[in-house]
């Protein structure tokens, strides 16, 4: 994804890394001095410092520009922003056990990893489930460490009493959002609005609206601002992860970091897919139909579902949902209460999440 | 465990399930509003209503008590006390997932019942993972919705800020604590040093100490009450732990409400078994070897196991660790600087806490 410019400026990453770095170095240190075990802290520095865009922190950032203008960003703003990181990374080390993943960042996913170090135990089933257990729990403590950060960064009371109201409603939105996705994988079918609407809840609002709204909040935003906001976040976020669904088939798995087997074998229940269901001939319903959702699919297999995506125009019908939704982000900004130094910052991550190849 | 009587009466108790109850019904009335699954909120009250002692919420109430004094308990000191009630369900849930168990509270663990319910995925293995995924991700809202219960319990800003930093001292001992558990499981020895260590994390602290910190923090505690404090939940929880031990081997499953077999199955790293190796001769020993951690460990061969703590004394050495920690505890009672209204309380929990029989 592209960096954007100033004021989120890429001295912004530098400054949200090197608080990520410190706090774990910090968190090792204690560890160290405890002679407790240095793979918590260790697995989730090389997690986040093996990849991802900070798009969270990012807008959390241009939250708080676009209201309190286009001042320094104060260092208490920083560490909330980079929590988001923290947060994200029990997001992802969750959903890739919930998902059975196996690759995340062109790495092994943790309980991957950690399944393999176990590979001494009694029985394969003894490996994956202490390989499982350590990810629930490495996951578990860059939850309860997103939180730890976010209450030592330095922010005025008043200031995290409203941070904690913006988090509390996004976990909340995200974990109806995963379970919701949970339930209907590997269970596709032609009802292309409930994934929207698990887009809605698990991506949209996580990744967009609600780090913007934590920036606007450290800011004491009005609800003007707040409202304009999630104009501008919903039809970004959808596009986020109908970019995410279009990757997850078609994505260079150099670059994406993911194979482009996963969400197929799994039968993610996408757009994507649903619009394929929606216009199939009965040939390419049973194509969908043998093949969406088995474990055991190949790349000859996923090359047949493809076809039937290209056929069917679900891939055209996705890229230009994903086209109307950053055109009527970017309209919103035309008119938006923002502060005008914050505009391009928000117009160039609209174009990065929606033209990403990673 | 028996109910202790004022100032942590057994209303403390009634008053804690209330709010537990109020902020639940508030959730699933919210999630229907939403069209999202019941469910979690469904699950969460099934759990919490389903049994558990409350320990952590009345140790947290007594710690304000002995701070504060002879007063009545202030709603948002006990709705802070109720949310520790919310973040144990996350951890016994997630602990379940990671320690593969079948039984809680004499119902099937949660991973268990989302297993069954997913009974017509394509593969057993494709149920069992989305069983365990059901559970992660419901155990993630526990965490997340005890903190809300938190964030929004009416403290003052200085009562939240205290209150934070002792929830996130707790939160990394636990999981340490557990991390170190999971690393050991399946590879029990001789080092009794290590479970104790282990429980010293997991158990004293998570369970006795933080809980009584957190009312005491609440109340403005200096730090000799805070130590006292320590000095007399550490070897409770220790002794609340060497108990847990001596349940999941001897306990009857109708009053602890989990199967018998499941820590020697698992192998669970106890001092009861670190004693019996560290005794046993060599017939002993190849027992234990064969059988401690045996996933298909049948009845015949846990009454072998038995015999074997009771040969070699490790049963015995295990109640005399835990009437030591009892009556070290007591000691201190008599000459803690607490509120005198509040001690007789703090007797009791201890007296519950050792000779428990849930």
């Amino acid at each position: 994804m592209q960096t954007p410019q100033s004021p989120v400026s890429s001295g912004t990453l530098a400054r949200v890394d090197a608080i990520l770095d410190a706090f774990l170095t910090d968190k090792a240190g204690r560890a160290a001095g405890q002679r407790l075990p240095g793979e918590i802290s260790g697995t989730l520095r090389d997690f986040l410092f093996s990849g991802g865009k900070r798009v969270r922190p990012l807008l959390c950032v241009a939250g708080w520009h676009a209201t309190a203008g286009d001042t320094d960003t104060p260092d208490p703003v920083l560490r909330a922003a980079a929590s988001l990181e923290l947060f994200h990374a029990f997001a992802l080390i969750h959903d890739d056990v919930m998902d059975g993943s196996s690759t995340r960042r062109g790495r092994p996913t943790v309980h991957r990893a950690f399944t393999m170090r176990h590979a001494d135990a009694r029985t394969p089933a003894t490996a994956a489930r202490l390989g499982a257990g350590a990810a629930v729990l490495i996951g578990d403590m860059a939850l309860a460490w997103s939180d730890e950060l976010l209450h030592t960064s330095g922010l005025a009371q008043d200031q995290l009493t409203a941070a904690l109201r913006v988090i509390d409603t996004m976990r909340t939105e995200l974990m109806y959002g995963q379970y919701l996705d949970l339930l209907t994988t590997g269970r596709p079918d032609a009802n292309s609005e409930r994934p929207l609407w698990i887009a809605r809840h698990k991506t949209a609002k996580y990744t967009v609206e609600r780090p913007l709204h934590l920036g606007a909040a450290l800011a004491a935003a009005g609800p003007d601002i707040q409202e304009a906001m999630s104009a501008y976040a919903l039809p970004i976020g959808e596009a986020f992860q109908l970019r995410d669904d279009i990757l997850g088939v078609y994505g260079a798995p150099g670059q994406t970091g993911k194979g482009r087997l996963d969400d197929l074998r799994d039968g993610k229940n996408t757009a994507l897919v649903a619009h394929a269901y929606h216009s199939a001939d009965a040939a390419q319903r049973r194509v969908l139909d043998s093949l969406v959702g088995d474990p055991a699919l190949d790349d000859d297999g996923a090359a047949r579902i493809r076809d039937v995506l290209e056929a069917t125009g679900a891939r055209t019908r996705v890229e230009d949902m994903i086209r109307t939704r950053h055109e009527r982000a970017c309209r919103i900004l035309d008119q938006a209460p923002f502060h005008p130094a914050a505009v391009p910052s928000l117009r160039r991550l609209a174009d990065a999440v929606a033209w990403r190849t990673s």
